[in-house]
């Protein structure tokens, strides 16, 4: 297959890259670094990116800043980061590469273990999270021309456990490389509308 | 109690208000109708309307638009209407309103049945209203002064069958003032985080 990963260079998506790649032509494409550059919060900028690369099997997205911090003094402008960016970029990616993805092809997107687990100052995240499982559900139903659509919720990566650690306490990390699989389950398999969740 | 509800002039908003004027002081806000007026877009507009109010004791809104329309031709700007009018317009009442409630009030938001059941061309509704529900199991850990916060989320309404049943087939609506004893389960009762379906 040839599969584009959007927000290749990331810890996830590096670990996406190293599993799909060792069976498939894998497409790397991050705000600055990769084959291709794209910035997903713009949805004519994802257009010009699929105008480019033509015509693919799959479509991954490891993309997508939120906001952490007190609800109490939280700002539209901060809640408005996670609806931007993880939310409306990972939407934009479909928007434009669902014209673009050969019949039966996919799409899989990143959610969050925040979803399940509400955590103090995580309530952008929750609610992003919680939209892209709503998006997935309604995209799967209609998608044309057997196009699938899934959605990986990855717990706290081992990789990330230093920087954002002290927000889950108790809870128990994974690999980029384990969560890395769900992603190719939901690429090489056959299911749609599915929430893979790992470490939950 | 001294209650605010926001979107006061709506289908669903007046049926609420009807219900809990029985037995409460009722203060109706719309976009341009009722006692004062806000834009609920715009975080500024609420703050200013909470500081004319002052204290009250719980406040619910039932406002927000959302699109319909078929995925593969959905613009950015399609998908915006329903985060920036049902889903920030809600989440900006809470931002501002959390510093004027009293201990142990409460806050009642509005999702809707296309979160568990997604119709095509209804996928705008269904993130929409994923996300709410986010938001409110983030909110209800985070509120402090035993603040509470819950979602009324209700299927079609009778009083709206005529212009949306087209979209709802088989969809069995409910009244309006029956999906009002859902805001008044929340209102009057103890708990938080609890999505309160109707007529599901």
């Amino acid at each position: 297959m040839k599969i584009v990963v959007i927000g290749a260079s990331g810890t996830l998506g590096r670990a996406v890259c190293a599993e799909l790649k060792q069976r498939h032509e894998v497409i790397e494409v991050g705000a600055t670094r990769g084959d291709y550059h794209v910035d997903a919060t713009n949805l004519p900028s994802v257009e010009r990116l699929f105008h480019e690369i033509g015509r693919v099997d799959a479509v991954v997205a490891t993309i997508g800043k939120v906001h952490f911090g007190p609800f109490r003094e939280m700002t539209a402008d901060q809640f408005w980061i996670g609806l931007r960016d993880k939310l409306m970029g990972q939407i934009n990616v479909v928007l434009a590469a669902q014209h673009h993805v050969n019949d039966g092809g996919s799409f899989t997107l990143t959610g969050g273990i925040l979803a399940d687990e509400p955590i103090r100052e995580g309530i952008n995240a929750t609610t992003v999270n919680f939209a892209l499982e709503g998006f997935v559900r309604g995209a799967a139903i209609e998608l044309p021309r057997g196009l699938r659509i899934n959605l990986v919720s990855p717990t706290l990566l081992e990789e990330s456990a230093q920087a954002y650690g002290s927000y889950f306490r108790g809870f128990e990390p994974v690999s980029a490389q384990r969560a890395a699989l769900a992603f190719c389950r939901s690429v090489e398999g056959a299911q749609t509308g599915r929430v893979y969740r790992v470490g939950s």
